[in-house]
């Protein structure tokens, strides 16, 4: 069925300067090599990249930065050019301004005009939102060729200068799971071209009556210096939840398909820690696949992990296999699923 | 064509409060009677509802609040049950967090679960946006009824504690020009119900090389402290613009369905203030048409205005009567129009 085939022609990702080890933040946070070891033992995220300078404090670039670098790379990479992209989706938890959006931003400065551009505000489960709805709007024959984006800049909630000691876990944890990120694909309806096309994408809400598991406010001109907790996650309840609902979605998936856990290729989990991550991928126990993480080396870069994940994958699968990706949103309890077939 | 037949089965809307007149917001403000007249004079909006309580500064309700009593009264007046919401798509420019978007916190307190979510970051053209977004994913059939949300709470940069008086012109103007509130809209592709078919539907970035009219900042823990201008609009610039480009919607809507401006019953044009209003309709030069407004009373309520001006058209309009809806995105320059015909 034509209308349902769509495909990812290319993807590009872009990482803020150079990795940043634990002991980079633990110099920059004034923090003791307990504390490494703690992150070390209870994280398990080695390395994170950050749009913050950590000597300066300063903000050293957008996620509009990122975000078009990503497009840009996924454009060059797909051979089609910004005259064709004639609808653009992006996800993000963290725009860089309330108005205008960054999607339009973007758009600006990758020359894209005349078209209609989304921009969802939502957590882990954005890329895979994002990736759904252009490929639901290329369905309708409206569109032939979408621009999808997502991305995280951390900055606006580093605080460099606070006291991290006194910050209870909740807060701690968020100052070292993250990291900032974006990635891009391109995707069409065309049949005759593509890198891998998509068996079956969902996400859905499913948070009726389950208390949010992760928050996080802003703040206007009239309550910045409100004392509201600003970012706050319930890890044990995220490290509960998360694991069996990532088995939910696969094997949902998998029954949409008809397939078996031995058809997939290529896993892509959840990638809310180097510590979290590999207790998921054994719950999901699809051993005959390869598993396509980078959670160890980026931290949780939120919108942009599928993309880093899709990047990876492509780049060593070969015509005929077969990759899942699963992702959950926490804030309040999204899943979300893609399968997709190298062509 | 059934599947672009998609029906506005009702429309539900909420304000907070009593309206607010502009010698409250005096008062509130320690403005002078020169100030109040130059409101009176170049602004012409005499009411708006603020969810902040002008007397304590509190903030007695949010955005959520408000979007889930308008759902609900949209809800009610369908005819169809939370049951039946297989989609639920939500603009604003300012979400009561970051993370739990607010569309997933309102579809908790309804009790709509099991469907995907999406929530548009968008300024005032979002509210078309959602209906558009809900109309193409209406239209693959892969959803039967979408309920459509927007809606705005100005409290986080809504600053009662600030000198007015050292305020430059562009920030001050935010202060008087917005309101507050909320409306939604049931959506459906049943075609043996509904109260209004969709006849067109467009949103389209035009923003290419053009400066943003409009920005409007967040803050995060980290950046409090800031001294970058939280909100600001070139209100010249808006003046120049929307006017020329709210005719252009309008003659393409119109060319696209064959119409005239005689085949428009009800006009419902750009709320950008009640000066600015008039003036726009003026340009748009639709005589036959019944002008549908309410700035002058709910000020600029962003993304909740659409559906304030379709609930008041759908209280007046007969089977057969046609109606037209502009809007215009400023922060980067979004068109966005909607031609609806009552059954």
């Amino acid at each position: 069925m034509p209308s349902s085939e769509i495909r990812i022609l290319s993807v590009g990702t872009a990482l803020p300067g150079e990795p940043v080890d634990t002991a980079m933040l633990a110099k920059a946070f004034r923090m003791d090599a307990l504390w490494q070891q703690w992150v070390d033992t209870f994280i398990e995220t080695r390395t994170r990249h950050l749009a913050t300078d950590l000597g300066t404090g300063e903000q050293y670039c957008s996620l509009a930065d990122l975000a078009t670098s990503a497009a840009e790379r996924a454009l060059a990479a797909s051979g089609t050019s910004v005259d064709d992209i004639d609808l653009v989706v992006m996800g993000t938890a963290m725009p860089d301004m309330l108005m205008p959006a960054t999607v339009n931003v973007v758009a600006d400065r990758l020359g894209v005009n005349n078209v209609p551009t989304y921009q969802l505000q939502s957590g882990c489960s954005g890329a895979v939102q994002a990736i759904e709805l252009a490929h639901d709007l290329l369905s309708t024959g409206r569109y032939r060729t979408a621009l999808v984006i997502g991305g995280e800049v951390t900055a606006k909630h580093f605080d460099l200068k606070r006291d991290l000691r006194a910050l209870p876990p909740g807060q701690l944890v968020n100052l070292v799971l993250f990291g900032d990120g974006a990635g891009a694909a391109v995707l069409s309806r065309d049949a005759d071209s593509g890198a891998a096309a998509i068996r079956r994408v969902f996400t859905r809400l499913t948070g009726l009556g389950r208390e949010s598991g992760q928050s996080l406010e802003w703040y206007g001109a009239a309550d910045r210096g409100g004392e509201r907790n600003p970012a706050s996650e319930n890890y044990k309840m995220i490290e509960d939840s998360v694991p069996g609902m990532a088995v939910e979605i696969l094997e949902e998936l998998l029954d949409d398909l008809g397939w078996k856990r031995a058809d997939i290729d290529y896993l892509l989990p959840p990638q809310l820690s180097g510590r979290m991550t590999p207790r998921i991928v054994e719950r999901l126990a699809v051993p005959g696949a390869e598993e396509v993480s980078v959670v160890d080396v980026t931290g949780n870069t939120g919108n942009s992990l599928p993309f880093l994940q899709l990047e990876k994958a492509f780049a060593e699968m070969a015509p005929g296999e077969r990759g899942l990706c699963v992702a959950v949103e926490s804030s309040k309890w999204i899943k979300a699923g893609l399968v997709f077939e190298r062509i």
